[in-house]
């Protein structure tokens, strides 16, 4: 399947409760932004601890050494201090500033070198001599610190002092579920990383868009079951994966959210299966909308889409994001701060969701009771039953199309889209059919 | 599926029979035109008389309250005159000029009113101040007019004598058929709309069309059984299908003939399996033909093909017309008078269905006795057997697709689709392989 | 499917084996050009022996009167001399000058006639006044000489002496097999008319290539074994069917190598299959290639192609030519001698096949062995396993899409045409994962 982008144009201004839930998701990013997430430790936990100011979760802390399919659960690491001083004892380096400065797991270090020497565990980016990049070494033990080039170019010879005050040891990794009940036990899940330190899109804004849409779902009690899983990035999906496999039947359909908050048109990446019931729901609520967006086939590279899409598994899962992973400059840097993410962004992005989980809930098979030629629907008060007067025409055209196409193999969303009608102008109309007892659930 | 249009030209002329049957169609439309037909009554008897001056009809009467699938036959509803006459006495609105200015259905009134009364029963077409517009009522009881707008500017204050004397009253339906008998018994049927007044295009096009079709195939016995149903809309196709339930599997394809008369391009549309042979016959001589025409695909609204492709029936039953239901101005107004259709466009629109049905009876699944590596055409006469001298390159290369794609799985039509030949060179090359016994019937 | 062709731009410039390869191959095509070629014949034979001298051949003499399929050997056809002497005695046509100059198949004559008399029997290309066309007639008896228009136009009036010492008689149809030995007994089919007399392109070029494209595969033990079949055209591919009917399943794919050496951009011509192995590889290398070319469908004309995918064979076989069939004004002339072939499009041509032969020697199915979530590859060295530096990101992501689409469904040419990636990469990638345990063969 090639990508579909759409026409470029103005994005949809989200109206309604969307207005206000933009400023409350961007105070959100701002909040959690500036903690030092890593894929375990401390940082994951004050993470959870205010996402669970907002929802109630379930928190899992897995023991280092855990089997988690072909993975195993790594030490936890901690980290208190960082800073490179130069001769003159000024910290140039200073994880105090931001946590970005320091490589991710790095080991401790305490140590007065060259600048020569220094330079091997040194990170920039000479592209942007302004931002500092965000670079990690999960699996092979090192340390370094990362910083502008400019800061780099300033730095005189002489010896410097380096001090990582962390702690890799035996510990957990952490991750958290929120689970919205709903009339059935199928689930749809949404699954967002927490592993990145102070990066705002990347991801404090996927956390922040499904925080909301959590809590607009518990407002109404859903058809699925809608689970949210906050977990560090590929370990802790994996970890998930590994301690539900007996239940993961249960997910028909999901979405991991990332980079869900910078002003770019919406991505969805197709799951594996690539016309999954998600893939389907998520096109047609794009193309419906018109909204510019793009959908772009699945690749076994980006986010936790890896993990629920690989083989095994071949879960339902697509992900929605703004412009996708590595495609933007500010992409794993400083530059990613609360300022690239825009309140009407993250709102447009929960739309989305909502729009597509609607899909979701309300897509159902019929069987036409009255197959054979159309049935009267004057005298059942149909052809006034659903929509104001400038909607009678598309409701009645629906009733026609529902009719037509219920004979147990299409669904909701198949009317809608052979129809070109909106789905919930074909769900609507299904309902007032099924009411009239002209069609019955298949 | 997406519609498919042809490049703009020149309307192909049609040659030999179809002129002057171009003009003995437009001379039946002209005679038909004013007769006040209806769902119900003498006016649709009248109209099947004058049928049945050139075919054997078969005139079947239904009575008032005879369940048909979802329905029930109406009363009958029959008129003698109507009229609207101002203060002065002057017939303003008179159904003696035409049968359009009766609401159809109208039920009978005799009463005196003002004009400001009187309007709420008075049907105009602003936008189109001199045309009077079609209008009725078949299920709820109602009485109106219909009237140009500017003779409705045109009237003064005063009270207003206002006359319908018509009878809605316990009687029948009217329909008709004709069966041209083929063959075999399988049944291709042609489905036209005998309901509506003095309109032309819309459908005493379609029913002159029908006409000229029945007695062309009558001239030969064709493969197939051809079945002409004359019957009011909707319900009336509702009532043939509920009288004929058990005999429907006979219904191999089928076309409902309507708008046919129009200078537009020809459109079919497609029925609701889309890949019907119907479906595939009319869209193959359409592309063969390089005549400018639209190929569009089914919706559950328009003529008679909403009840054949019911699910529950799901015929395949396309639906050809040249500018489609709805689709220009004149549509259900005075101004679709017999001037609208042209005796070319009746003669082209005849020359699709000659040459689609054509298609439909020759189009054959055959095997290729000789099917390992290529039978030696040359010892038996076959590389100059079919066509002159000119077509004989093309006849050879038929026969060689026609060896090729006889396998049991594909028909002619496949092999013409395939090929790029048009469809009858390819059955005549057939027909020389099968005498040459090469190939045999699947 | 629609011919695909690829945005024009320079040829391929062919390195390291292709550019000497490429002067050999004109070289053979230039000593194997003069020889008198016919179905059957003493110029088969000599041209059988010179490919000989490259590759060690099976040459197969198959009795006048052998029932093939739907056909008999013929008659076998030798010719030693050929001439119309002018009214002075001069030989205005002579044989010996070149073997186009008599009609393929002439019976004996030696008369004298008016030139009146003599024209029935000559063939000019008048739009070509230069050129001599190539004729034959195989199976209806006749004689004739083919010549330049000018030549014709310069012929005075008066008596002329025509002499063809031929002989047709019984005795052999004349082919010869070459086998490369691979690691399983499924086998390619490389396939080669040897039936033209004088003309370069068509198709002492296809033998040249498929000649060193034999030696090459000779150099390593090829996973098919390759069978190449040196036959006049159609009688001969007939009769080696008809011969091999036992063992024809053995054949997985194959090639009919035709006009090979012609200055235009590749050209392959699907098998009637449209999606057999070979139609897959050949397309891949193409596009991924960045070569001019174009991929047309099937049809049941052109080479042996016809014979190999009748249908009762059905073989996966397509056919590769730079120019097609008669799709050059030069083809079936004397303007085809060995200036109108070049060393550099020989080279393309055996590049094609051998990149393609490359694609159905390592193209498998594999089954993920660590199907749930993705493997740790980074602690098996598989990050760094596979290509250099600036390959690393493209062998990664090889890697990552092996391991997500060997679910035992699809084989790594689907991984390449999915993933966009060089199916060479894809192919290292499965076996640095076999090698780490990771797949296993389906």
């Amino acid at each position: 399947m090639a990508p579909v982008t759409a026409p470029a144009g103005p994005p949809a201004t989200p109206g309604g409760p969307a207005a206000p839930a933009g400023a409350e998701m961007h105070a959100l990013v701002e909040r959690l932004y500036p903690l030092c997430r890593s894929i375990t430790g401390d940082g994951v936990r004050a993470t959870l601890d205010i996402v669970g100011e907002h929802l109630p979760l379930r928190v899992h802390e897995v023991p280092t050494g855990t089997p988690v399919l072909d993975w195993t659960v790594p030490q936890e690491w901690n980290i208190r201090d960082a800073y490179v001083a130069d001769p003159a004892g000024r910290r140039v380096v200073d994880f105090a500033a931001s946590s970005l400065h320091v490589l991710g797991y790095s080991v401790p270090v305490a140590a007065t070198m060259p600048l020569s020497e220094l330079r091997e565990h040194l990170h920039t980016l000479p592209e942007h001599p302004k931002w500092v990049p965000y670079r990690t070494s999960y699996y092979k033990p090192d340390w370094g610190f990362c910083l502008a080039q400019e800061t780099l170019d300033a730095l005189p010879e002489g010896p410097y002092e380096v001090r990582i005050d962390s702690t890799l040891a035996d510990g957990h990794l952490t991750y958290a579920e929120h689970v919205v009940p709903g009339q059935v036990e199928d689930e749809v899940l949404v699954s967002c990383h927490v592993c990145h330190p102070a990066l705002a899109n990347d991801n404090m804004a996927g956390v922040a868009v499904a925080v909301f849409l959590a809590k607009e779902l518990a407002e109404r009690r859903p058809y699925h079951t809608y689970r949210f899983v906050f977990a560090p990035g590929t370990i802790g999906a994996i970890t998930w994966l590994a301690r539900n496999a007996e239940r993961i039947d249960r997910v028909k359909h999901g979405l991991v959210l990332a980079c869900a908050g910078d002003r770019g048109p919406v991505t969805y990446k197709r799951s594996r299966r690539g016309d999954a019931g998600i893939d389907r729901a998520v096109r047609h609520v794009l193309a419906a909308s018109g909204r510019p967006h793009r959908v772009v086939d699945f690749t076994p590279y980006g986010y936790d889409e890896r993990q629920y899409c690989s083989p095994g598994f071949d879960l339902g899962v697509g992900s929605l994001t703004r412009t996708p992973y590595a495609g933007y400059p500010e992409y794993h840097t400083s530059a990613d701060d609360p300022s690239f993410v825009s309140p009407e962004a993250l709102a447009d992005t929960l739309a989305v969701c909502r729009e597509a989980f609607a899909v979701l809930d309300r897509d159902r098979r019929y069987v036409n009771l009255s197959p054979y030629g159309e049935p009267q629907l004057g005298r059942r008060g149909l052809y006034d039953a659903v929509g104001g007067r400038s909607d009678t025409k598309q409701a009645q055209m629906a009733m026609l199309w529902v009719l037509s196409l219920s004979d147990g193999e299409h669904g909701l969303l198949d009317v809608a889209e052979r129809s070109g009608l909106p789905f919930g102008t074909v769900a609507d109309a299904a309902d007032a059919l099924a009411a009239a007892g002209l069609i019955k659930a298949a």
